[in-house]
């Protein structure tokens, strides 16, 4: 390499990026150099304005450029249903499949020993005294199907008890054009154990 | 999604650099919003600056700070040879695995009947140029050994044939590492071809 400082800091903070390792880190800076005006300093704009005017939602955690965010401040969302998501990247998820009406509340992660994630680095607090009020009828644990995801909910679940509230986690299943040979034993068992009338 | 335009934009954008996808995108501008201090407003710099300091050098189209760019001045390499090369990526390579310690001429691309790229838009006309001063004794061609690259090696060997230097072009053979079980018929009979005592 032979371009000095200022391209070896944008290769080494663009290989920071997921799905971006060194080589690909490389190749991206040098098209971004190429497409100077059409992609480089557009993006540098739009980085710098995503930084400065998106934060998290203080109600949901949800990143927004208002607070309370887009989904906080809609009315027409059902305010008796609280669904339990682990990041952004999966209130995005459902938000995309539009499969939910109600509100989010983002953890921020999940309790995992192997991380050092305790309930302390997690949004607990905000979530219990959420759960307490009156108008909300429904907590759904949206947690991963990982270990540490359904570890979450047990606690959770334990949490919230106190609170008046349904608590519920989403139906375990055959996915949408999942073929039984390729499941896994889990996911078969459960789908038998919860099966329903055709 | 219901982040607002600004997040979107940042996707839209993240998603032209190659190696990312609409997904991929999505993921890395999340991690970006959640690594603000970190990683986000250090990029968008990192963008901006690199997008105002670097432009490419005169002479040999390399991308740097400075025109002439690191290696144009650097008084330690050697004048007489010029090594052409497509891109800027492929003078890193080779700065890299510090295989030549001579000049750089970027062409720019190589033709392309199909791309509709002509001689007029690469930067020929300069090598001529650089290619008919005194000292300058030999020519390699590092072109990409694809169809398009070879063609143009033989177009600028007819362009070149004017100028007393000799032109070169980069050894065929088995890469190091490489498996003949492995290599295709091309560069099998290329390497037999181009035998040489043991």
């Amino acid at each position: 390499m032979s371009a000095g400082p200022e391209i070896e800091r944008l290769i080494q903070l663009l290989s920071k990026l997921p799905g971006l390792g060194p080589r690909s880190a490389r190749r991206a800076s040098l098209s971004l150099l190429q497409k100077r005006e059409q992609l480089m300093i557009p993006l540098a704009d739009a980085l710098a304005e995503a930084a400065e005017k998106i934060s998290a939602c203080s109600t949901c955690g949800n990143l927004d450029v208002t607070d309370p965010c887009a989904v906080c401040r809609d009315h027409r969302r059902d305010d008796s249903v609280i669904c339990v998501v682990e990041t952004v990247g999966d209130l995005w998820a459902l938000e995309r499949a539009s499969a939910f009406r109600g509100r989010y509340h983002v953890l921020g992660g999940v309790l995992s020993a192997l991380d050092g994630v305790g309930p302390e680095d997690l949004n607990v607090a905000g979530l219990i005294e959420r759960a307490g009020r009156e108008d909300v009828k429904e907590i759904i644990l949206a947690l991963n199907a990982t270990v540490d995801g359904q570890t979450t909910a047990h606690f959770l679940a334990d949490k919230l008890a106190e609170a008046s509230v349904d608590i519920t986690s989403l139906a375990r299943g055959v996915p949408v054009g999942g073929e039984l040979d390729y499941l896994d034993d889990g996911t078969l068992t459960a789908a038998f154990r919860s099966r329903r009338p055709a």
